[in-house]
């Protein structure tokens, strides 16, 4: 089968690039000593977890395990591919204790993660109460409690022996625009994890993990001194809005959406395509980058992004519109020709699709489908 | 089970209401005497299906088929379920074509459209053509051939008797911001429609399907003179953007997203809850209405949106940021507590959902749960 062959629109997943991004983290953390807990958010598949884990033991021997999920639906989907060792990084609520508990019950190794009182209370009150890390927030804003927050105390206080540590995740590495904002960042992001386990530690309790960790921030960080452990995700696959905020470069994404040229608009330099706002996503990440590459940026059968500035700059449902790159001279490829579309957010893209692709080596082949899972 | 019991996030649909909006799009069209085609890209379930179906029969008589689908997927998901009569309304390509024809060998009555002269000789080449409707453009500058266009007779030429007619969809409509200029498109979008057919049948052509729609033009419209039928597909569920534009009120959106509160941030006024970019979708349509309603509007377990203009300002993956309304006193509710948000966009939020969880009456119980389709 050859990417002719295939239904339009569909994802793609060059397993070279795929294997140098995995490969380039698995370096980046390796060098500081620091475990990888690959964030399986973006792939959701257990093929590609199982490239990232077996590069990821120390000195590349294989690691049987060690994920972080988004969602209860792929904990419970990588626990049925015999994954352990998961954390659940969205705050937790005490509506959905039964369900961790189910699946720890059936060996998932699933921890969870709060910032509140009264969410800690109902964990260390459940019947079955998981292992569970305190959310503390570096900066981002989103979740978490500061590293000095009295509450940090009374929570692990109510969390007793359920306590495995603390868990941070800098978000806010994304707004930044340099290596160098990346690396305060990703410092900012150490020191608060670590201060937060020492104060723990001071107050009597174990605390024995310090998870913190975005993709930008395992890349750019210098100093991990205190952590155990780093997430990331998105390296995997890489996108346009990581590559403009400096963590790879355009030829480093991994995933393309393969889409159909389905009509013409000559006069208007435009050509519309069989992949929409379904099959890209809607996100704009690109936008705030002052490089706004519209819903996605055109490239040849190769994955080669060959025509300047020619992006989707309109997502209907089913419909995308694809305006050529203004010193590109006109082109009207046959109804019918194939591009591929590298995505702004490939954590977004990849979720409209069930599968991937898979292709090697700079061809057209496709050498493997992995499903992937979705939902909640 | 109750709303209460459910996994969050997920998709809720509100039976009453949906049924509100189709009666009301059965009598805006039944009292032009013309024939509604649903779109099925909206709702993607044989069930709301089978409900818009029955209103649409002559003076409430059943009608047992005659859909608009936006994927090949659909289609064949419909003609499983034993719908036929089928419009996909994406131009086609030619490597669609042998899936087209398997659709029809097995009872599809699938019907295709384009715009390109390739590819109608591809078509009438096929060794299993399918009836084909000419793509016209009537304002909307997306597919589609002006109504004069030269290029009309000679597509006609090369279809020759497998030419079923015009179709024209007035997405511009969308861009409208009054009831009066949705019935200027709306008569724009009949009166090219209507022309383009003219012309075929002066020049001999049978065309017997004047074939035209959007919900705002349908809803609109008050001439409807040589159309032969309507499509529309989101006034089904209505959405917050169909609200700006006046279609409906937003009482009358029948599906939103329930969420669960997973953090507090009372300093910065804002909630946390389960319910991010993937169950939202990153669809930003009312950001252009002067009434930007964020990532959706929080509404109360019975769906009323009860809090001002408390919106979903940020949408990670799996988090949704919700800010409140300058106006209300703080509430920062406990971690658990349930919320429904209403949609910008339904087409693109429902699409991350596998299936409704259907409720009646007012109530909290869950009725049905009604699967949906997707992917291509």
């Amino acid at each position: 089968m050859r990417l002719s062959d295939l239904p339009t629109p569909c994802l793609v997943l060059d397993r070279r690039i795929l294997a140098r991004n995995l490969a380039n983290m698995a370096y980046a953390t390796g060098r500081h000593g620091v475990r990888l807990r690959p964030h399986m958010k973006t792939a959701k598949s257990i093929d590609v977890a199982r490239m990232a884990l077996s590069l990821n033991g120390p000195e590349g021997a294989a690691d049987s395990g060690g994920i972080t999920v988004s969602t209860l639906a792929e904990a419970e989907y990588f626990a049925g591919h015999g994954l352990v060792d998961m954390i659940y990084a969205v705050g937790i609520t005490p509506q959905k204790l039964d369900q961790v508990a189910k699946l720890n019950a059936s060996g998932a190794g699933l921890s969870i993660i709060t910032d509140d009182l009264d969410v800690a209370a109902a964990i260390a009150t459940h019947p079955a109460p998981a292992r569970t890390l305190i959310e503390i927030d570096t900066g981002e804003h989103r979740g978490g409690l500061s590293p000095e927050d009295d509450a940090l105390l009374a929570i692990a206080g109510q969390l007793g022996g359920h306590l495995a540590g603390v868990i941070t995740h800098a978000g806010h590495s994304y707004g930044a625009r340099s290596m160098q904002d990346l690396a305060r960042i990703a410092e900012d992001e150490r020191r608060g994890a670590v201060r937060a386990a020492q104060r723990l530690r001071e107050a009597g309790f174990a605390a024995p993990i310090v998870s913190v960790g975005s993709s930008p921030t395992a890349l750019a960080g210098s100093n991990f001194d205190g952590v155990t452990e780093i997430r990331a995700g998105v390296y995997m696959f890489g996108d346009l809005f990581q590559a403009e905020i400096g963590t790879h470069g355009i030829a480093d994404i991994a995933v393309s959406v393969l889409t159909s040229v389905i009509g013409h608009r000559p006069a208007q330099r435009r050509l519309l395509v069989d992949a929409g706002a379904i099959a890209l996503s809607k996100d704009r990440s690109t936008q705030a980058t002052g490089n706004d590459q519209g819903f996605g940026l055109l490239a040849d059968m190769a994955g080669r992004a060959a025509f300047g500035r020619t992006v989707v700059v309109t997502a209907y449902q089913e419909h995308g519109v694809v305006e050529l790159d203004p010193k590109m001279p006109l082109f009207m490829p046959p109804i019918g020709t194939r591009f591929r579309i590298l995505p702004n957010h490939t954590c977004l893209t990849a979720a409209a699709h069930d599968r991937y692709f898979v292709i090697d080596d700079d061809s057209e082949t496709v050498t493997a489908i992995w499903p992937r899972t979705g939902g909640w």
